[in-house]
């Protein structure tokens, strides 16, 4: 069904589709390579929400070369009037006769209806290219469109000993400058940054994403302004932060995350949102599923230890990010994740290990939940 | 002074002097390379105590090509009478005309008197070609002879959160089977596994190399006969591991460091060594320059949290060597290294991190203490 040249294509079209990681959210990440014979005759890729999506972008650049023409998308066109018209009317109307699609799309809106819509005009629509590839470019949108979950990375930072403060609560500067600046790209790649009302009294932090701290890779192809600041989000059960804290006078919204909405919200960029207690915790599964709703599908977590832990026991994590410093702290000094009862290492969170790499003086480890069989 | 011939010839002395990195403790490795023009007409290493030294090797396989010839050493030959006749007399007697050494031998019986007498007797000496990679053929060697004191590695395993056993003890198996084999190798090139009461107590282990565990790359190298069996070394201050502990039934030399020897050796492979003792415990600078004195360059340690943090807060760790499994055991497990008395992070033990590498399911780190200034 597929030849060399579409898988070419279709790596081309998750290239482009990739140009959107800092800027898309809500929306996925998707490209699409417009091709006349053995020639690329238009490419686009999804920049914002609210523009044109790529499939959009890919039939103006190629104008009448469309007409006869395969084109290549990484996610399945969608077939509803949302705040632009429907790409599969497009493709349709642009007489394009063949279209390969690396997924279908997961949003229940669509879910093959692009598809069909297309088949229904006489298009050859060919699905499931380089899907696994495809996948990756949305882990947020497509775990929210399939469980009603956001995707979580759980950013957490430490001794090579696991240790994130001595036992006085000192711990400025664990992990180096580089290190710092390598969380900034994963802050501006997600929807949300959440923390909780402790780290917020503890280290009054700005949770934004600082354009000066970005790597040249990411501020050579972006303008400062094109860069989103994710939400921020802070689980303050018994609202104990003040309205004086540094985030509250930073540009982007937050969202107050509390058991009984009976204070007002700080400013007009502060969102409060109420979700029912468990066990004297606000209950992280609803809290998460209310987030998802909200058009939050990719979560980035820097708090302590507690909601660490409670997150993993909770099973919630989907990813999780540690950066290690080549320091010793002693076992005086304070843990990096509180779980209780365990009592077997069998009960022991296992990982699999994606990458390791170095990052200046310290050592970041991607580890994903081993894939139940 | 040296030509890129001479580096080629240098690098092939330092590879054959490896081939001896499981055999020659206490003696150090040693490589040599004869050459008459651009041949090369005769190569040797040291392989065992009391056997020949490289150079032997190197001028037996020269022959008679061995006059007027250049030798290239890793270290610079033996001026007196050990357990074979000095180097330095068989080059001389040889007629080699050049002899390259990569660095002077830190031995106060050599330190430069072999190079002496060879020059005395007319040969061009040239000396410090490569010294760097010489030099980390034998850390031990070379750190007693300039101090007095042993190569310490320091080996640590953990989950990524630094825990070494649930709250309960539990700990089997933390890291994977790899790793455990990557342990073997180490233990295998070390003069000494040096460990304490308190963990053969606990774990009532072995301590031992087993070749069924060592790598094909080893294994298909060396005769099973050929690999030492590192001298096993127990800290037991107030003598209270029991005859019956599984390592005194075990092939190999044991050497128990205790406080008082009131008690006999529980066989004769079994040394007792008395030193004394500091706040309660053995006196740990004495006792690694007692195990110095007794031929033991390069100590492996292998122990818990206590003896780790000892040997660390006293400045005698030169290696740390951590395996980490992509575990998460929480605050209440066990911790990796007692340190005590951290106020400040500017007091915080930080290392060089000179490799991170994947070992199956697991990740090594190899640090180093920063040289000072």
């Amino acid at each position: 069904m597929f030849s060399i040249f579409d898988s070419q294509m279709m790596l081309r079209a998750i290239e482009l589709a990739k140009r959107g990681i800092y800027t898309t959210a809500p929306n996925p990440n998707v490209g699409c390579v417009i091709t006349q014979g053995d020639d690329i005759v238009g490419e686009g890729f999804h920049f914002r929400a609210g523009e044109p999506h790529a499939e959009v972008y890919a039939l103006r650049a190629a104008g009448e070369k469309a007409c006869g023409a395969t084109a290549y998308v990484t996610l399945e066109p969608c077939s509803h009037h949302g705040r632009t018209p429907p790409c599969a009317d497009a493709l349709i109307a642009a007489g394009v006769s063949r279209v390969v699609c690396a997924m279908v799309d997961p949003n229940p809106k669509v879910a093959g209806r692009g598809i069909q819509r297309m088949r229904d005009a006489g298009i050859q629509v060919d699905v499931g290219l380089m899907q696994a590839q495809a996948e990756a470019l949305n882990p947020g949108f497509i775990k929210v469109m399939k469980t009603g979950l956001p995707f979580v990375q759980l950013k957490l930072a430490s001794s090579i000993d696991g240790r994130t403060a001595l036992a006085n609560g000192q711990s400025q500067w664990i992990t180096g400058a580089e290190a710092r600046a390598d969380v900034q790209v994963f802050r501006a790649q997600a929807g949300a940054i959440l923390s909780t009302s402790q780290t917020v009294l503890d280290d009054n932090p700005s949770l934004n994403v600082r354009w000066a701290q970005l790597p040249e890779t990411v501020k050579s192809v972006y303008q400062q302004d094109d860069v989103r600041q994710p939400v921020r989000v802070i689980l303050d059960t018994h609202r104990k932060v003040s309205d004086s804290a540094t985030l509250f006078s930073l540009d982007g919204d937050i969202i107050i995350v509390t058991a009984k909405d009976d204070k007002p919200s700080v400013n007009e960029s502060v969102t409060v949102l109420t979700v029912e207690q468990q066990d004297g915790h606000l209950n992280l599964n609803s809290t998460l599923r209310a987030l998802a709703a909200k058009g939050i599908h990719h979560i980035w977590v820097e708090a302590g230890a507690t909601l660490a832990g409670s997150l993993l026991n909770a099973g919630l994590v989907d990813e999780v990010i540690v950066y290690q410093a080549p320091k010793l702290m002693g076992s005086d000094s304070r843990g990096l994740v509180k779980l209780e009862g365990l009592t077997s290492m069998s009960q022991v969170p296992t990982f699999t290990l994606t990458d390791v790499t170095r990052i200046g003086d310290d050592v970041r480890f991607r580890m994903q939940k081993p894939q139940p069989d």
